[in-house]
């Protein structure tokens, strides 16, 4: 069996590279516009060699989609028409709109909507590591609308990449992102422009940066390729979480200004909760 | 020569754990309130006694003050008051304050204001580790109010830490830690009210909480203890860079809103400089 991974930056390569390693396939086949990343790709090994699209949906039964999910809304369409017996597998962080684009397809069943919550704040395939998905959590979505065979096969794959899994809706799924991924890239490229605007008067303003900042902000050197089609297709979430999390600011600085630090300490004790959450 | 530490917590106790590898000291003296947390210190070896201030200031040739930032403010007057040939060592995050507080004290001298720059979100003598300050920068403001035998002192013991140093003036340590370590604290207290809030209406949100969530996040859990009087006594700068941060937040939620992606891009583009800075 061949596998198709469209896309071999951080996600496509590091599957590439996974699925090489436990030799689940016989041939991992690219598809990658750049040239310069395809030979890139090609000296780190992370897939066997590059086809165009139409190629590789004749050789290949599995067709991995890694790409922005802007261009995903593009291809998957493309690909369902011309699909038979292989299973499209797509990889993207936004499920709502591809799901409603593709709702009526009559090869909706071969169809697979997943995402894997793993990722770096780095891309291309220099970023890509075999063991990125280890112990994370692969998301399923409408799961129940793929062919039997079809989910088992992606499944198997998720199997390879020794993810955890979860079942959701298309709007539970774009709702959680927001909350617990979205925001905090939002977060950390505003913080990280709030402190370069700062050093433009204040050039020392680094020096005492330490592990504190670098947690909250590296996140801000994430591709704006791959995050601003994520923003765009996920837009009425991601404005709720961006006005929430304002809100909360605009309370604390309300509180501050008014010297009320009782309310201070327990905004701040009620925040620890998240002990609960994270270790 | 003895070495006083009052408040044996996260700070405290790693600079006593640290002290006694070294041997820089004959005795290390902990000054702590809470009978608990003289136990737990005691055990795990992070001082070898515990005695009154009173009886420290007399027994001890350098007293580091590792207490929130509001009880230093009450401390550091009242020590210097009696201080004769000691070095005292503020250790705590904000300086404006407490030096104007000072400034015209006699024993001014025998004062050194210094900022390790390192910590966890943990707080406790179970936090202590003896590496915490290893690499990482330690600030003296306004180190040339100093006694010269007194700041070599105090400076001998940062080099016991291993530690690199920079010098600033009181105003420009409160803005750069304004911006660079209180900001990331706020985000982090708001970002995870911002999701415990949707928890309560959406039960399985943090189900797809990744790495990246993980670290924009980990600072709420920071003691409300240690950091509302940090918020207190820099109540303009954080107020400052509250209000450009919000700034950046509304901004990006406005071209989100008008869906005008080119100046999400731009952005976010604009935020990978942040690369320059941390690794």
């Amino acid at each position: 069996m061949n596998i198709a991974i469209v896309g071999t930056g951080l996600i496509g390569g590091s599957i590439g590279i996974r699925l090489k390693q436990t030799n689940f396939a016989d041939k991992i086949v690219g598809i990658e516009k750049s040239e310069t990343n395809q030979k890139k790709a090609l000296q780190l090994g992370l897939v066997d060699e590059f086809q165009t699209l139409p190629e590789a949906l004749q050789n290949c039964k599995i067709i991995v989609l890694t790409v922005p999910v802007d261009a995903i809304m593009e291809l998957l369409p493309q690909l369902l028409d011309k699909a038979t017996n292989q299973v499209i597998i797509d990889m993207g962080s936004t499920k709502t709109n591809i799901l409603n684009l593709i709702s009526e397809h009559p090869n909706r069943g071969r169809y697979v909507a997943a995402h894997p919550m793993a990722g770096t704040e780095y891309s291309g395939p220099e970023a890509a590591i075999p063991n990125l998905f280890k112990d994370k959590m692969m998301v399923y979505v409408e799961a129940f609308k793929t062919d039997e065979d079809a989910f088992e096969l992606a499944d198997a794959l998720t199997e390879q990449l020794e993810m955890k899994t979860s079942f959701m809706t298309a709007d539970e799924h774009d709702m959680h992102t927001a909350y617990v991924s979205h925001i905090s890239h939002l977060t950390s490229f505003a913080l990280a422009l709030t402190v370069l605007e700062k050093e433009k008067s204040q050039g020392r303003i680094f020096e005492l940066a330490g592990s504190g900042f670098q947690s909250t902000v590296r996140l801000a050197k994430s591709s704006p390729d791959m995050w601003t089609p994520i923003f765009k297709q996920n837009r009425s979430n991601v404005l709720e979480v961006l006005e929430e999390h304002i809100k909360q600011l605009q309370h604390i600085y309300d509180k501050i200004n008014q010297e009320d630090y009782d309310a201070v300490h327990k905004w701040i004790k009620k925040s620890n909760k998240i002990k609960r959450i994270i270790k």
